[in-house]
């Protein structure tokens, strides 16, 4: 593994962009295959070496990033692995698979292309805020330049092949990532998550599939791929997310008017724990982070910016305070780590 | 009411005085009655008043303190008495009583005697520290100071008559309040207490009798009055205190080595809590700096002076709040102000 110094945060989680209050990220991955070679569950390792140095060669001719930065998975240790999930960089299915794999970053950590996980290619575009069709026209322009290298496994009736017959057909999952404090707090997820579902879209925890919301944050994303175009499964997730956005706004506005006190009781009791907190686990520091997030985005707390409590969400994670310590640590010591990071960055 | 500036602290808060890390106050009492009046449950409201007025002129003739406060209990308003109890000036018994009724309070509060309340007179001496030696004198004079000009009622055979028979003979209550938040926390306070109830003594809360225990404070006294000497007595609550000082101080070291991190992680937390909460009730407020109180003492924090922490146990109970406010206010504003004080304490 390449070493480089830990940026403080992605382009990702920079805190900008439109709605940035309510939106963390968008995201627009696609999945592509190459024509004449096994699909990875029946590719030797042999073979899956030969599409891994293919990838990367053909990435670096494209041209497609300055100076992009290669991760070999296949020699990077745990915690390594773990880092680049925490970082969104890469999946848990990638950090955990066996043989050779890779992912090339670009440098902002705004676009990554994972090489051997579930498909030969997965090209991954992460912006910070609401910004859906400009990551479209990044991840198209991006596969525009790679299909001229590559010759993607295609089908006229079906369109991109894919290992899972749930990415055939236009191969895309559009997700866009929420923190929805304020409906989660009046207790009102259920129900818009509910009427997500009717859209044919899916609601997940920070990590993707099967994981668990943490900190407020859900993704909202497609869930199908064939039969629509690319740009109608933009515009449906866009247009539920805006309606989501307006609810939760619509809360926080009803938060502040009716119960101010409690709202600021419970921005300014999170702000302190974390400020004096000497142990502190990865869930209860997200679930403050949470509320002093949307303090901040409220106008109730401005002594801390919008940045660090990013920065923090990030950087309070396992793999994170690891590779900042440069060793394996317990978990008992990574939560007086944790503690001490915050007070430090809190200060 | 004659008004005076509220004071921050009485002596007995102060903080100073042996072993103040652990021993709050040494307080004893004295019941007494005088001969050829009835007993107050059989008394008229004439009588009482007749009482009260003797009382009162001979404690001004006996020039047992300079200049001392007298509060009229009967035309005190609700949040006067109880800004009095709070203080532990008078008893919630003499507040809630009806009729003629009266206390005469030194200027530093470390003498307050209530005339009818159960008896006719209950001469008080509270003293910050763990100091039953020194307060056992100073009431013993203010006794003899008053026997001069008095005539108590007495029999050779029992001593001292009170109204309740638990009170004849000496009439003398000794007690210790004791901050034990180390045999608290490790959960050995009931084996102490059962110690202490065999050699019949009391454990009582803050507030005496049937109140309850809050911020880890206990009251240690005795329960006979009769068949030992006021010296005995005194004797048996002093050494009785000096173990459990001993047992707390022990535990209080065993947990700085055991688990130094997570004492550390409870203290700063209710530190910060207490720093930020917009909205705080006084048992919480209690809790929170009972932890902060064993932290200043065992120096584990140093950003706040254990004078600081006394005022704040006195300071933020609902009456000191509205005698603060100048007015009655409801629970939900009580909370709201009582937050606003302690964060404008704590800066």
């Amino acid at each position: 593994m390449k070493e480089h110094d830990i940026p403080t945060t992605g382009e990702w989680l920079c805190g900008e962009g439109p709605e940035s209050d309510i939106v963390i990220s968008s995201r627009i991955r696609l999945a592509r295959n190459i024509a004449g070679f096994s699909f990875l569950h029946g590719a030797s390792v042999e073979e899956r070496k030969r599409i891994n140095d293919l990838l990367r060669e053909k990435i670096h001719k494209a041209g497609i990033v300055d100076d992009p930065i290669y991760y070999d998975l296949e020699s990077a240790n745990a915690i390594e692995r773990a880092y680049l999930v925490e970082r969104h960089l890469i999946s848990r299915e990638l950090a955990e698979a066996q043989g050779p794999r890779s992912v090339a970053v670009a440098r902002d950590e705004s676009l990554s292309m994972m090489i051997n996980e579930e498909d030969h290619l997965r090209i991954q575009v992460l912006q910070s805020g609401f910004r859906l069709w400009e990551a479209w026209q990044r991840i198209s322009e991006v596969d525009d330049k790679l299909a001229e290298l590559v010759d993607y496994a295609f089908s006229p009736q079906y369109g991109y092949l894919t290992a899972c017959p749930t990415n055939v057909g236009t191969g895309i999952r559009v997700s866009v990532m929420m923190h929805l404090p304020a409906l989660e707090w009046t207790k009102q997820l259920r129900k818009v998550f509910k009427a997500v579902n009717k859209m044919n879209l899916a609601v997940r925890g920070l990590y993707g599939e099967g994981t668990q919301a943490s900190g407020d944050f859900y993704q909202v994303s497609n869930q199908i791929t064939l039969g629509k175009s690319e740009q109608e499964i933009v515009g449906t997730v866009e247009s539920v997310v805006r309606q989501i956005i307006h609810y939760e706004r619509k809360v926080r506005q009803a938060l502040i008017t009716d119960s101010r006190g409690n709202l600021e009781d419970r921005v300014w009791r999170a702000y302190g724990m974390l400020k004096n907190a000497r142990i502190i686990s990865s869930d209860e520091t997200m679930d403050l982070l949470s509320s002093v997030r949307m303090g901040v985005n409220m106008g109730l707390i401005s002594d801390v910016s919008i940045d660090t409590v990013n920065e923090l969400f990030v950087q309070t994670q396992p793999a994170h305070l690891q590779k900042r310590e440069g060793r394996e640590i317990s978990t008992a010591d990574r939560d007086a780590a944790r503690a001490q990071l915050i007070r430090l960055r809190l200060q």
